[in-house]
């Protein structure tokens, strides 16, 4: 099959095959990420714009090195210093990128539909790095493809179970729209006010008992709390949250034996998981931030036209 | 002819044949810039450091992605990050950046001259991109460009406004002296408080009356109302200053019926100009961005001893 | 020889015969920068990350400069940017970028020991670009070059004073280690506050009397003042120190006739150091800053795992 979109924007618009094919190509750069010369000629001449209007460092280090890696060049436009800016309509903004000459919008933005906007209005790609509280479409993708990579690329009927601020997580959500076509048997877990009943028209399962929720699961995706926003209003105490939904060697015991137990990053130690977790045999935290570059890298190369034939011959 | 400059300083100081020098090569630029493949190796294993001592993003953007298409390597010194050299003189910074072995310097600063200053004590190319209310030569260089483009080479007699804060304005003088040496019919516009009668010195008329101004005018250059800075005391308020100058479609319809309309950016919807008209099919302001990448690869090229004629052969 | 460390951490740490190898790799690398193309392939492919998590221009500007003079792409992680990070640990910052897959880190951090810690957590090398008090490798390395170049090689029994703040200063105490080891005669010099007989214990000379220890001095390498910190608390005030210790035309008449004048910058004109003495036939100021890039270029290459013999030969 063949790409044909110009703009990545939500998992929940893309098909299983969509999905497939980044995986496929991320595969290919993968192996090229482990040679000794890890950057390939596929995006030279193209100059990506990473548009960064909420604070980022983890993400758009990660786009900025998939960029690198496909010989691209990268201008950064970061929040700290659009105050020049101040009073521009996002739309004169991104208008005017395009009129520079990018090839490529990375946009992360604090109000959903953002990507889509600049999606209408601009003829260049745009890639959604971070919409409010609506999809983090890479990180969907770099979370499935790890769990191909560890559990089998089918996902039907795999035990996933996300635990804890689903109702603001972006992650959570373009996780649950992939988790879900892929037909995998996916369980959102966490506090009544994080994690409503209303979540179960997702096509998922609901539970705010912890034990039923891990139980025989094989895989644990943990979000992180964002204790600066929500304690006072979501939970009674950082503590309370922790004795009630953290992730320790008790309750990781109620995983099935082969479990892994993912985190987007970064992670809180002793809140919402166990340092010995974060760090043990079970982990895979840190493979997650090394195919986010693979995975990036695909969804650059073919939103950019890249052809998936001259990456992934003989795979 | 040959580019004999090391520095551009100002427009003031260039003649008609050198600013047409850099109108050439960026000519011959902009076709590049409309290839798949936009970059060229002019300035390879050049080092640009960018040295922005006052808040800027687009006018740093341009000046990234014009030295990147030229595949020169560039350094940021952002305002934001020059609080460790609190205390150090602009003799001391730029004599260290040159010491870094820059092969040239990108200067914004809010003193006006201190381009000049750094010219005469470095011995690298040592290019403008705005000195306090001095000159902005870039932006002059890429109006009148965008100017040629549209109403042909030769803009003798042609009726071009200027309208709005001339007094504070950098753009505006740069405009100025390129207009004036082009031979172009320049009207200033706008308050008394903002364009006073003395500017006539400058061999322009002026003007406080806007549909005297406007009276089939071939062009019309915006200039962003700083209204964080100017409202209370250059003019009564804002939706004073909108309704006594503000360009609408009724006032549009005074202008020619060709004419252009031009703002260097970023725009203040419904202040200076009305939405309806920054889109509208007269509007340049997009072009101008376009063509400013062209023009300061141009500028960056010649002062770092491009030979212009390895570009323009066959224009 | 060839060169075994994949760090650079100290040059406590380091043999006379290693340091003398990378100033030999410098050498190379500084005819490198003096050609009209400044830049060689040694790193291409390979990424690193500066990972500045305390305030720094010129620094990081420096190993920007050399990492990108060696071909190498360059992602930065500024303090300015890390405020996402706030609550993560050092240890997951560092592996999350090692799991990017950058092939060095670049650190800069307020904590005396941080690099050495990520040298033991991480697979990749780790070059110290200041912690604490503790050293400035580099800083140190481009020093001794500097003196080298000027006063020949062997530096045995050259007499050089250090003066200034050499208590909180990791620049004084990575040339301290460096000079001890060459042999030279050196001599601390400054009010006992900032300069502790302590200091003797290290190997070297301590004097609170300008005069006798700039006698006949080949070498004095200023410190810079912070008065933004210490005037409060080291000693009476500004003026009190320059008085004191401030080095002026009548104190440099004392040191030996060929002397050099060092400085680390950014300096404080008139506070330690006249101006005429630091813009004078006997300052090197710029010489150091000049030097610091070839001297960075040989640090990332050898750690980097280079071939030394490749870039001298013919030396």
């Amino acid at each position: 099959m063949t790409w044909n979109r110009r703009h990545l924007l939500t998992l929940e618009e893309l098909s299983v095959a969509e999905i497939e094919q980044i995986h496929t190509v991320a595969t290919a750069f993968k192996k090229v990420l482990g040679r000794s010369v890890k950057k390939i000629p596929a995006l030279r001449g193209k100059t990506i714009v990473n548009l960064f209007l909420e604070p980022s460092t983890r993400t758009r280090m990660a786009f900025d090195m998939a960029a690198k890696r496909l010989s691209a060049d990268v201008i950064s436009f970061d929040a700290a210093s659009s105050s020049t800016t101040k009073g521009e309509t996002l739309r004169d903004t991104a208008e005017n990128i395009a009129a520079l000459g990018a090839d490529m919008i990375v946009i992360r933005h604090n109000c959903a539909g953002s990507p889509l906007y600049l999606s209408n209005i601009l003829d260049i790609p745009v890639i959604n790095a971070g919409d409010g509280s609506h999809e983090h479409p890479t990180q969907g993708l770099l979370d499935t493809f790890t769990m191909r990579e560890r559990l089998g690329p089918d996902l039907r009927g795999r035990r996933v179970v996300i635990l804890g601020d689903i109702l603001f997580s972006r992650v959570a959500r373009s996780n649950i729209h992939a988790l879900v076509k892929f037909g995998a048997d996916l369980t959102l877990c966490g506090p009544s006010t994080l994690v409503p009943r209303s979540l179960e028209g997702l096509g998922v399962k609901v539970s705010h008992d912890l034990r039923s929720a891990l139980a025989d699961a094989e895989v644990v995706m943990l979000l992180r709390i964002q204790h600066e926003r929500q304690t006072a209003t979501m939970f009674p105490s950082l503590g309370e949250y922790t004795s009630m939904f953290g992730l320790n060697s008790t309750r990781a015991s109620w995983l099935s034996p082969k479990a892994i137990i993912m985190h987007p990053g970064p992670i809180n130690r002793g809140v919402e998981i166990d340092s010995d977790l974060a760090d043990g045999d079970r982990s895979v935290i840190l493979d997650q931030v090394t195919n986010g570059i693979a995975v990036r890298m695909a969804c650059l190369f073919l939103c950019a036209g890249g052809n998936p034939a001259s990456v992934t011959a003989g795979e």
